[in-house]
């Protein structure tokens, strides 16, 4: 058997995520299944570094497979390429050895969320930032994204139910202004259902003045869902790249 | 009579154009006359600085319209882009003198085509981009584009049929390169139907050898359509900016 590592970016907007939904779903998954095994002449099976959810973009999305089969890569990334729709793109593909396994072996990942505070939506960037017209203190957003670095609980900050564990290491937080949009950076060993999109929403609220900044100090201790801030919506958020 | 200034961004995707067509074509004018018509409780009718294609985009098109009714500016604009589909935004609308005409009063026009050398397309700009993996000198595309500068009849390129003149001004052409992406800019008093994209098409065929730089002066002297280059798709097109 071999074992290949393959990077994608994919614009998930028309997308029911990245994970396989039985035979109906509308998923990045299943799109790369269909069109390795074609090419591969066997039926393949991915495994990505981590699920993205409905809408949710990625630039450097990792995912390995076996096969039977020695295949050229820069050929296989033409073929798939070739075969793939447009929002999905192979952008590497490499051996690796067979330990590897793009989500058991992850160290590390990082997501950005966009949020443009124009009034006037950006019509060449509106699927892939949240429109967000109005004024946001960022250094008290800043100030509440220190509390959230380190290991934590983040189950509060997360609506899938899960019986593993849902203690997370926050490595950095970054919050960047360039003009009217505002990129917030996480990077962590790794996130819960929605977790990114929730971080988000409470830093919003903390930035708007809705909520203080310590706030969250609760929602680790209470780990309840509804004392975090709102979900903020998937178009906004991309991952950007997985550390091995 | 009161007449505004208006700046429009577009993403032309969806579009038959900028020209309203009837009452059937699906364009930027009309969902523009729509709009503003509905919120002024008048028939509206709008003046372009200039057609651009389906398929073109705008970062800055101007248009202009007169009304009976004065009608707070900022509110104008918000009012517009609550009714506007996402892929038309109205950046800003002003007060001009009753002289001020869109198209008329133009001095100046700027256009840029992007184009994506890159073996893999960018899933992201897919559609604000031409993805061409090929290599190009840009060093022969430069030579070329010295020949289009300056006032030439430039009917051969172009494919629109006029009994108007055809005699344009061309006042600069850059051609920038940011890794894999070309950009290339043109300036000029007006542009004829097809223009940019028949001279980004010809840059293009100079850029990858099949074409002599001084060819051009071929075309200035024949006026013929079929001496210059293929027509560059639509969608790696935008209209930048309008000058009065």
């Amino acid at each position: 058997m071999y074992t290949y590592k393959m990077m994608v970016q994919y614009d998930g907007g028309r997308y029911s995520g990245w994970q396989r939904q039985g035979n109906t779903g509308n998923t990045i998954q299943s799109k790369l299944e269909r069109v390795l095994s074609d090419i591969l002449e066997e039926e393949i099976e991915i495994s990505g570094s981590g699920r993205t959810d409905a809408g949710v973009h990625a630039l450097g999305q990792i995912a390995s497979f076996q096969s039977k089969s020695y295949f050229d890569c820069p050929k296989m990334v033409a073929e798939a390429n070739k075969r793939l729709p447009e929002d999905i793109a192979v952008r590497g593909i490499g051996l690796e050895s067979p330990k590897f396994h793009a989500r058991f072996s992850a160290k590390e990942k990082t997501y950005q969320y966009v949020i443009n505070q124009s009034v006037i939506p950006d019509v060449f960037r509106r699927k892939y930032e949240y429109h967000y017209p109005g004024s946001l203190n960022v250094g008290a957003m800043r100030s509440c994204a220190l509390h959230l670095l380190g290991t934590h609980d983040f189950k509060g900050f997360s609506t899938g139910r899960t019986n593993k564990s849902t203690v997370r290491t926050m490595k950095s937080i970054d919050i960047r202004q360039e003009g009217t949009k505002l990129y917030l950076t996480f990077t962590g060993d790794g996130f819960l259902y929605n977790m990114v999109r929730i971080l988000t929403g409470t830093l919003i609220e903390v930035g708007e003045g809705k909520r203080r900044g310590d706030s969250v100090e609760e929602v680790f201790r209470t780990l309840d869902r509804s004392q975090a801030g709102f979900t903020a919506p998937a178009q906004g958020l991309c991952l950007m790249s997985v550390t091995y």
